[in-house]
């Protein structure tokens, strides 16, 4: 065996041991897409998700990490042995999440029951969203009962890892101003449980109600769009199906303050009444098997990715276009044009 | 010649007689990765770009659209014809653009030498990055003499949008306020010079003088990095050239007021002295070199998951797998696996 073989067996076996260093390590891999990293993620993914998994999202400063915090505390009283990602906007040179933000989440992080990993965007092939799937994946096989995922929800990437969730909580605060903001960012298509944040500050309540009102409108208008989707439905549009289920559940918008932690076990409450009404309705097995589908598409589309550009001569090819392209010679799809005809050959 | 060929041949030869409705109609085919998008690309794209590229980027409700008006205003006075992409945060449901912030710019659109077009994530296989890069490609070959694009500077998307322009300008706003909100958000290591907009309102000098400190320890800091990226320059990493020529640059902080205008030709003289330094030093022939690499990349991707998926059989395959997945025989991994071993054999 040789000394990464060793290295990968001593590190499975102690993932299986519930190792948190193990875990932590595993995760590393991942994240860098080491050599061999899909085979470890094929070898420590044996069993279907078991794991609830939360997604909170919002604005920057709307106190999500506090938020999390709170709800991770009471999880853990109940005895849950819960994870936690936070994925960082993408910023290459500081490398990752500023310290700021981290100081209560901090506090949780040396309790035994409790992991918490940032993320920010590393890898060259996969993308942060695809990496993020891989280590919820990971953390479900190692077996926490809960899974929260933390983004800044106002990226396209962000917006696709939180709906890789069971459940979507919107965070708001009354200064982040108005609802307009929130419907531009794409939040309010994407929660299934809204939060004012901060709700001592003023203008918390209005807010509430306007949020109330813009979901009450939403849900009018989804409910034409369904109409509609029913009938493309019986042409094989499988997906449809989950929205026209959703269309039941009441989304709440509830007022809490993390720091003085008021509201957080309300807002426990409704993700948990929002679980039970997923798994009650078929909503849970199908935003999973959505989820896989998404998911297998990304791991195939990497590892095409990965395939291609590992060819040294894909590789000299595009250099040789780019020279052509300086000299006049070409453009970008005739180069592109000049790849594929070989790979697709 | 079948009806769609002949509505090609027209529309190339509309294009080529500088139609705007034309062009219009060529980036609807683009965003909707309409049969054939990819060769009419490539017959429309027929030489190098030549267009000056300005990005505008920052949070929302920072004033970009009166500023990107502001300044194509000017430009227009100057007789440069001047296109504008604004690409929205994705929201599937809305489809795009929320009217409230572009009734400044709509004033425009009416303008004979300016072209507003909004983008928002419509495509399925290449995403809003590359058909963002497919559309400015498009308008440089149709001939504007500048091009600006304005994203909301907050996601991995909208970032890696903007930074395929020659010029980044990020707006801040005082209330957007802190620094280190725009140090999380990753917007420090993007700029090429800085606008405080709405430079009235209180904290706007508190802002920049934070700002230009914040720009300056930046500045060290990437000094440092650049003398250890030096070395491994020489094993052949060509990118990192393209960072050192940027140490030059001096990034300035500008303070602008878009509604009443003040400020604006300070703007657009700070974009002209970037691009100008750009040119002498070599760094726009490397910026385009690197953005050619970037989209060819990205371009051959799309296709090879486009044909990858458009196969029936890898589809009934990942729909088998995802039943297994339900019936506990399989995970996501294992049914990549098994769609990999088909592709790559």
């Amino acid at each position: 065996m040789t000394p990464e073989g060793f290295f990968l067996a001593q590190l499975i076996e102690d993932f299986r041991a519930r190792s948190t260093v193990a875990l932590a390590r595993a995760i590393s891999i991942i994240e860098d897409e080491t050599d061999g990293f899909q085979d470890l993620l094929r070898t420590l993914l044996v069993r279907p998700p078991l794991a609830k998994r939360i997604g909170v999202t919002g604005p920057p400063g709307a106190g999500k990490s506090s938020l999390v915090a709170g709800i991770a505390t009471i999880c853990l009283a109940q005895g849950e042995r819960t994870g936690v990602v936070a994925v960082d906007p993408s910023s290459p040179n500081s490398g990752g999440a500023l310290l700021g933000d981290r100081i209560r989440m901090n506090d949780l992080s040396t309790e035994p029951g409790i992991f918490i990993r940032s993320m920010a965007s590393r890898g060259s092939f996969g993308g942060l969203a695809t990496a993020t799937k891989d280590v919820l994946g990971l953390m479900d096989a190692f077996g926490f009962d809960r899974l929260m995922l933390e983004t800044v929800g106002v990226g396209q990437t962000e917006m696709e890892v939180v709906s890789a969730t069971d459940t979507v909580v919107v965070v708001l605060v009354p200064e982040s101003g108005d609802t307009i903001q929130a419907m531009k960012a794409g939040l309010m298509e994407i929660g299934d449980i809204f939060v004012i944040n901060k709700a001592d500050r003023s203008g918390a309540v209005r807010l509430q109600k306007e949020m109330t009102e813009a979901l009450n409108l939403r849900d009018t208008s989804m409910f034409l769009n369904n109409s509609f989707r029913s009938d493309t439905y019986h042409e094989g549009v499988s997906e449809e199906v989950t929205v026209l289920q959703q269309a039941d559940w009441d989304i709440p918008v509830l007022l809490t303050d993390a720091l003085s932690e008021e509201g957080i076990s309300e807002l426990l409450s409704a993700i948990e009444a929002h679980h039970n009404w997923l798994e009650e309705s078929g909503g849970l097995a199908s935003r999973r098997r959505d989820r896989a589908r998404a998911h297998i598409g990304e791991v195939v589309n990497r590892e095409l990715r990965r395939t291609t550009w590992a060819s040294v001569e894909t590789s000299l090819r595009l250099e040789m276009g780019l020279n052509d392209i300086e000299a006049g010679k070409g453009t970008t799809y005739s180069v592109a044009q000049d790849i594929l005809g070989e790979l697709l050959r």
